[in-house]
């Protein structure tokens, strides 16, 4: 994600426009149809083929709008599911950072076994699940694994599942025990519950994109589109029907791709989620309110500065 | 459900394309809209009618903008439900996890029995649901069914919500003999309900399709509009009025036929949820809760890669 | 309510045409516009007026543009309405069945009193309210009503008020004994205030239609622009502006009309809620909850088939 | 607010067309629109511009188009306020409703004197509150205030909040003399937190229109743009501009200036809410559930039926 | 933020033109585009080129309609910051008055340390949310603070997260000491985990603007669509392509830079939220609720009326 401050220089942002993988793909695929539309400009000017092209401009207006219409519909429904990331992560912030201060008031101060215990479990939570939302938790990516942890966290398939079951377990250990009273103990859970809810939403925004037919509709809509407006653009304009079919197939197309690319919001792109450092900000976070200092290991900044 | 990555491949998607029930029909739709403007056209042409017809594009193209809005509102209601029917299957999830949880800490390890009923129960329940939600639930799908039971079953109308009551009733019976507190028996109702409110959503999603006025006005809108089309491109385009015919009602037909496909998501078409899917899912994940085991009977898979 | 099935039959549908109340209404209106059309016309040709008209067609796509932006606003209004009715009344049906399960397991088994009077009140409450929805509510569609609560209930404005009322007060005496205990009691509390919240929304929505003022501005705009249609279409088209001035009066009256028809969901036009045959399901499954068996009296279908 | 039936009278509805503020507003803007395009066109025939002048519909088609797209979300942000208001008051009327019934339960049946004070103290909070939302509460709309109690309150700004800060007041001094139990004081209490959301969410409502900006753009634009419409109809359509002008400013400006009115709903306007009636009734129910009877003082209807 | 009365005075409002730093910019870019357009204008006239130019205002035409959907979703997703922002601090509003009416009757009226501290916590969270939301928490901004208080708080990043810990330390004290009992702690707990989730949603709004993508491709559009409007305008217009160029780009740029202003609504420019005013009413709410009395230090005003 790239950090920039809107409503502050205009042109300043727009000269970040080659370091958007997106953006390059818009512009490549619009360079790739200016040249189409000048090799067919080329063939009909060849072989004079004005007269026999009997397109016009009212149907492609109508398609387009048609089109952009139907690419609204597109683009509202990838940002929500975006922002809908966005409000999940924000709310794992939120929750772990009262959970570690329910736990720091839960157990009596001398207890430092269960503060590290829990601290080590949020923080290794929330980093696996930015990257089991990425291509797979690797576990070296967590902190304080002993290696027999880590031998039986490599038989697990779900890793934030898995640490999720631990944190419960540990609690409901604590309370039948009677280490933790009854209001303190459903107090907790509501917390605990979040965790598993916010895992949950956040894979069901990466694995269901929208459906298939419409994403597929889209594409050959938008392709038959671009490709046929050469032809009706020849007659009306001659040469300059070149970069009047880029500037549209650059409005056109560019929707399209940005829904694309937003509607997994948790990669590594620039318009994606930087969940790495959520996840490393939250480590600190609990870190810091259970024992009062910042773990050793700093992670190496991934692409993005500090957002939160 | 067909499995795809959004962002990666224009063409490879494109591909797919006939493998989608619907776009099959779109494509079958258009291309009778091909030859049918190919007839009015050979009819015009031959009976020299041109002279006589004074239609206008304008018409077409204000006919064209209306139409597409209020495809554009048929689109995102449609899109409502199916987004909707995946958050409740979402929540489903996230519930029946937690409420494998929750028994598992809620009686004592040693009772296997409770167990059992439970992941049996809950599996069940998710299984019926899917089947329920599209012909009706077929007994045979259902595991570790018991004769008597299965006997038992075939009187009752509703299996998911008989099996629902079941559960709760073996909640309240451990309540009222003591075997679980108060607290627990408050906090697991809240799952519990969770179920039916979950299925109640489903038969809500599946049987409250658009407004009757509002499916029959755009069909008779569409079906107008398109049969209408050649008539008024002939003058402007000749023989390309009929390609353009077919691109036009590509866009508008396309719109409404998925729409309607996608309004209904509980089906086994290629947009539709993989439900059957996640209950499998879920039955596997209440069993390594329950009894740490994986149970035996694997189901034959349907149409779709597994989803989460 | 009509039951259809989408995604099935596309002429099957359409052929349900004159079956639904605004479809017809839509119907006559497009023919009236149609006469008007034909009129103004004659009137133009035997005057030979053409020359003086100086309509342009581009006025009326403006105007068209704007008018079905606006539409939209007014359809999706009207729905959302729609569809919040569906979602109570969805809500209700799950309410009242777990409050009947909840009141199963709170009292004992021996206590046939309180399942009866239970069983009786909360179908009463759903028969008064569909009721109460349309023209206010009939004490002859209540059942198991003994005579001097017939006479009672006849001195009462707001029967389904009432009969709330009524559930409530025998709980809370329920409670003052000591027959039900705290928990419980919370407990169902809750299913019971959900009881008045959604007769309180049904009544918003029954009572507040869209602001009058959209609703005159609506209707002045859609009949003057219809009024208008043929003198703008008389030179482009000729005698073609009669069909084509009913096409377009259709396509926008048409929304107008739906819009208006669909903003009530109560009644029992053909796109209404089937709220009598859900009140009637809800009596059958409290009956069958509470007293293991379907009421005597079944009441004559409506104009719908059962629903859920 | 007029009350109207949808769906029942077309023209019985537009002949109310006058009684409306907002609707006397728009037409006489769209009159004077039509003086002063019959102004401009006057000059323009008498000193024979018409050559001069080089405008084109395509533009006014454009900008009328980007225009409407804006109004259309005024329309849906001022309405979303409208809509969210008459929501509110909705769950006033719910939530009074519940709370007269708890407080009627909790404390003993013999205790007049707390029934006299809640129920006087609930209608006062909704008389004041629909006061407050208008020019400020004025004290003699209260009712049963003793003078002395009378002096207080003028030495207050809030009224509203004075108000339920004294039932809640009322209700822990209870809870501290053990008059009421914890269970009762814990659900009591969301009723009364829940006065004071609806208030906090009606003031926001009043106080925070649409962004300035966005109110003074909308301000500038329709207004340039109605006031260029005659010069660029002056070529093609001669005298026809002026209804043409006068047409599509009633499109437009009636747009903005029902959103105008439409933003703030808790006024007198006949779309604004009916807040007073809702206040007395109530005021009536509460009186009837806690000392079963009708306040003996009837207000003044004010402009409006009775609405729920 | 300006406050003003819509619906009352059209043209006063429009007199605040210049008062907004948006909209200066905005007329800044217009005058701009029209010196652009008068140059080009010039050589085009000067060079007689007119013939060489083949566009048309179709294209334009086509791209304005694409370009402004596009802008209405920019629009709507910019307004939904600002409007939750202000839901956020409207919920503040409300939660802190009930927190201090909890602490109120929840400690003995004899204990004014606790009403001290409650009151400096509150309304300093409140005070330097505000400033954390533009540049940054001011100390001296702060009321009450001992100065060996300041030099704590100077060690500490994050004053409002930090001022909510402490506030939840000594209710866990308190707690803990037995000086409240646990239904006054589970209640006042959610009050307390409020402020956290207010400050996070805040945070978030900030923090996270329109994906960077959308940002650039609305400004690439945009800026191309206006610097290439007047060579499409030459031909039909003439001299007059000038203004109508000043007319559609303020049109298209007004809601772009609208939108970015309004994104980020906790600055100080004429549409921001008047956060630092909610913060002293807030401040002003709480003593006068725990101690009874105004504080004495009143703040500057900032740029704005009081608000509510």
């Amino acid at each position: 994600m790239i950090l920039y401050k809107t409503n502050d220089n205009w042109f300043g942002d727009v000269a970040h426009l080659t370091s958007s993988y997106t953006m390059e793909r818009i512009i490549k695929s619009v360079l790739f149809l200016g040249l189409y539309a000048a090799a067919i400009m080329t063939i009909i000017v060849l072989f004079e083929l004005q007269e026999q092209l009997q397109m016009d401009t009212a149907v492609f207006s109508l398609l387009g709008v048609i089109l952009s219409l139907f690419l609204g519909f597109r683009t509202s429904t990838a940002y929500d599911r975006w922002w809908e990331a966005r409000k999940q992560w924000g709310a794992l912030v939120n929750n772990t950072r009262n959970m570690a201060i329910y736990v720091d008031s839960m157990w009596p101060a001398s207890d430092t076994g269960i503060r590290r215990f829990m601290a080590k479990h949020i923080a290794n939570f929330c980093l696996s699940l930015s990257e089991h939302l990425r291509d797979g938790t690797k576990l070296d990516k967590l902190i304080y694994l002993a290696p027999e942890e880590e031998a039986y966290y490599t038989t697990k398939d779900h890793i934030p599942n898995f640490i999720a079951l631990r944190i419960f377990q540990r609690m409901a250990a604590a309370h039948r025990e009677g280490t933790i009273n009854e209001g303190d103990y459903i107090n907790i859970k509501a917390q605990h519950q979040s965790l598993l809810d916010i895992l949950g939403a956040c894979e069901r925004i990466k694995k269901t994109p929208i459906p298939f037919s419409y994403a597929v509709y889209l594409k050959v809509f938008v392709s038959a589109y671009c490709l046929l407006l050469p032809f009706g653009l020849v007659e009306p304009f001659g040469w300059a029907a070149v970069p009047i079919t880029m500037l549209i197939s650059f409005a056109l197309l560019g929707i399209e791709l940005m829904g694309e690319e937003i509607e997994d919001p948790f990669g590594l792109d620039c318009n994606d989620l930087p969940t790495g450092d959520m996840a490393h900000t939250i480590k600190r976070n609990v870190f810091e309110l259970l024992e009062d200092r910042t773990p050793a290991e700093e992670h190496s900044k991934e692409l993005y500065e500090k957002v939160f």
